[in-house]
């Protein structure tokens, strides 16, 4: 096997840490820790999953725009909740060229204080409303755990960011529910599986009202959290003052949410999907989707020539992402090895034997399974096995994350479970912090929150035995 | 006239800023001096430049990829010649949370000395060579002059910038030929006319060996960079010791290049363009290339909205950008006066007595030329009008340019040409620095350096009387 990826946290790791280096993903040997190079491999990955949540978006209403970097101090200590949850992890600009700044500067960690400026001038009525506004941009938080690629980070390069502004509370409710709705068609399409959680209230984001947060189980059993939806009433509309003219005449201050997704979803993607051979990419988002390896053959260049030519022609013109490995001075299994890293969903090869028999010879890469089909079937064979790629790959997460949450009874039988590497699990609770946060002390866990999608429990809270109200969900984080 | 353009600075200055809110292009009343917004508008038409230089990148086997934005004290201070030439201008990074920094942070100004280490970790021999990288970035320089929207920002948002890497000066030197082809087939695409000019010695990128700038004229008459090509030779790789082992078995320090445009070229096309009615864009970029407007009739709703909805089918057909203004309770003439200010190319109204005609009405953004056309010709009308949309552009700002060329005999002259918004002007020059700098002193203008495609002039110095070994080119510059 190329590359060992086991379901213990170190193993997984290495396999994580080789498989980005490998592929030509990212780079991390950038002399500023926790900063990294998006390789053109990975770029390319990158941005096809961009492209993905932009279309989303703009098919939902939401316009992309593009706001500073810089906050100015007095800005971003405006919304009390979110200066003190946030301070301690923001880089500061206080300088320029041999001057000090008369107001120092924060790169953003996330954009509220940077829009919230704006929609005071954008805003005027309830007919400038709804606002739903998005970009993708780069921010930045200064980690001060070990850094982890493409997971912890301290420049993420990779964050979409949607703002919108409401004219009622009810109607940020409503836009909670679409950005959760985005998301899921988002993670659908990435083949990513997925749990809903109402975060709880220790732990909203900085300066919301509450916050629903989506996770996936990574090979070792840790939870990545993979996207966050929040509603922030109007806390940040009363600390900017961002009022507006109701229908009525009379003002009242701006309701908001805010949505956001990180490139931990390009971390997931390659975590979840992978195997020991590399990559495994979902043929949506995959830079290549077929790759074409001609087997040479004395004697049979010229027509092994004209195959190629005639299989990458057909593949490009239903319009898939098509490349064809011509390099010379490599065997075709040199050639398999690489792509197989890459994880580039199909595989086809143009050999002699084939040639004769009008035949080509097509591999899986998530099941590695090798068939061949005759060559004037190959269009619709090879677009039936990308969908039947997707439909394994989403099936097979899909059991893989139900497999991971398991119910507990008391917080003892939670932390042996987390402990054996279960993804979450889930205890009934009575709604008080105190009971919460001991699900965290005992447990060593991280407390995900309280199902979205779950009906009130009946039995007793794990910590004091008093009427459970809800079901909690601990996991080990990431 | 809404928005008067006129050829003085003071006027097009207001113009400009005038036509940028708008047109909703960008919004710079953002708290942080020379820090704007992109509004979903003018997100739009950035995308699709980026799109522009993107695709010729691509196709000349550049690799796009994404570097980080930190730059350490140390690395920014090992080619000598490029921190004495930016260190004034760089935002420092000094603090963490409450953590004082062990190591500045630069933000990047551009990064060749971003990507030096990562090129000294990838390239091994003359078989990794050459390398051909590129990124979209966002750049940082603190401006101390005015800043200008668009023009002269602190946070650069747009920021494309090509890095290659080479065995030999002389493919270095084909690089920068390589380097000059795209961006003139780039800046024909956007209809952008342009000199070419060798740098003076005194005025190269800190670092470079040689630059070779792109300039348009602007509208009162002053010279905007819109892009720049440089040969680094050896100055970097020698200052990161970054050495490949060549065919021979010895080994050399690495030949770069570099070159970059900005978001400047954005303000080039809205200068250059623009009328007094607002936006005129290039077919290719324009983020909407036909707008519909129905023209309500009472009794006729029901067939105007069959006929526009057919109309409209028809250009998404041709894989235009279209769009149809159906907003209630605005007239069509304020909604085509909305257009104007937007620069769409092509305007179709759908007016009851067309529609009775089997005809549309089509109106031109450039010349504002209304005509009707048959409802069956109508594809190839709207796809012949664009490209004649195009070559009028491109046309007249070539016109346009070749006029504000000037030569002079003397300084004087050259001074006076000048102040009457000549662009540029050029004299003969025996080539020495003292002699350049005199002209920039006397004119008061900035010496953009000695065009690339004249031959050497017979005649003598305009300042010191000298054999003329060249010419050079004088002009004010943005």
């Amino acid at each position: 096997m190329a590359i060992e990826r086991r379901e213990t946290s170190e193993k997984f790791s290495l396999w994580f840490r080789k498989v980005l280096s490998e592929a030509e993903i990212v780079d991390y040997r950038y002399p500023v820790k926790g900063c990294g190079v998006w390789l053109p491999y990975g770029f390319q990955l990158r941005q096809n999953i961009i492209s993905v949540i932009r279309g989303l978006l703009n098919k939902t209403g939401h316009e992309e725009c593009l706001f500073p970097i810089f906050i100015p101090e007095d800005s971003f200590a405006r919304e009390t909740a979110h200066i003190k949850g946030l301070e301690t992890e923001v880089f500061w600009v206080t300088h320029a060229g041999a001057r000090k700044l008369d107001v120092k500067l924060i790169l953003r960690p996330t954009s509220e204080t940077v829009i919230a400026p704006m929609l005071k001038l954008w805003i005027r009525s309830h007919a400038d409303l709804p606002k739903k506004l998005y970009q993708v941009v780069n921010i930045f938080r200064y980690e001060t755990k070990a850094t982890w690629p493409i997971v912890r980070v301290r420049e993420v390069t990779t964050f979409k960011e949607a703002h919108t502004a409401h004219a009622t509370s009810k109607d940020a409710e409503e836009q909670v529910r679409e950005g959760v709705e985005v998301y899921k068609r988002f993670f659908d399409c990435l083949c990513l599986s997925y749990t809903i959680t109402d975060r709880p209230d220790w732990d909203r984001f900085p300066g919301a009202l509450c916050s629903t947060a989506f996770e996936t189980v990574l090979p070792d059993g840790k939870t990545l959290q993979i996207g966050t939806v929040h509603n922030l009433g109007q806390n940040f509309s009363k600390a900017f003052d961002l009022t507006f003219e109701k229908e009525d005449g009379s003002r009242d201050y701006l309701w908001q949410t805010c949505y956001g997704i990180s490139e931990r979803v390009i971390a997931a993607i390659i975590a979840v999907h992978g195997d020991d051979r590399g990559l495994v990419l979902p043929p949506s988002i995959a830079p290549i989707q077929v790759v074409i390896v001609p087997i040479p053959y004395k004697g049979f260049e010229e027509k092994i020539k004209i195959a190629t030519d005639r299989v990458e022609e057909k593949i490009g013109k239903i319009g898939l992402r098509v490349s064809t490995d011509n390099r010379e001075g490599m065997t075709p299994g040199a050639k398999f090895y690489q792509w197989e890293i890459k994880g580039v969903p199909i595989r086809v090869e143009v050999g002699p034997k084939d040639i004769e028999k009008g035949v080509v010879t097509i591999v899986r890469r998530d099941t590695l399974e090798k068939s061949t089909c005759s060559e004037d079937r190959f269009e619709e064979t090879v677009k039936s096995m990308l969908a039947a790629v997707e439909k394994a790959l989403r099936d097979k997460t899909w059991a893989w994350l139900r497999a991971k949450i398991k119910s507990a009874e008391t917080v003892e039988e939670a932390a042996k479970l987390l402990k054996k590497g279960s993804g979450i699990v889930e205890l009934n609770w009575c709604g008080a912090e105190d009971c919460g946060l001991k699900v965290e002390e005992k447990t060593g866990g991280r407390v995900l929150g309280t199902p979205v999608d779950k009906t009130p429990t009946a039995g007793r809270c794990a910590v004091c035995g008093k009427s459970a109200k809800t079901t909690i969900r601990v996991s080990k984080a990431y």
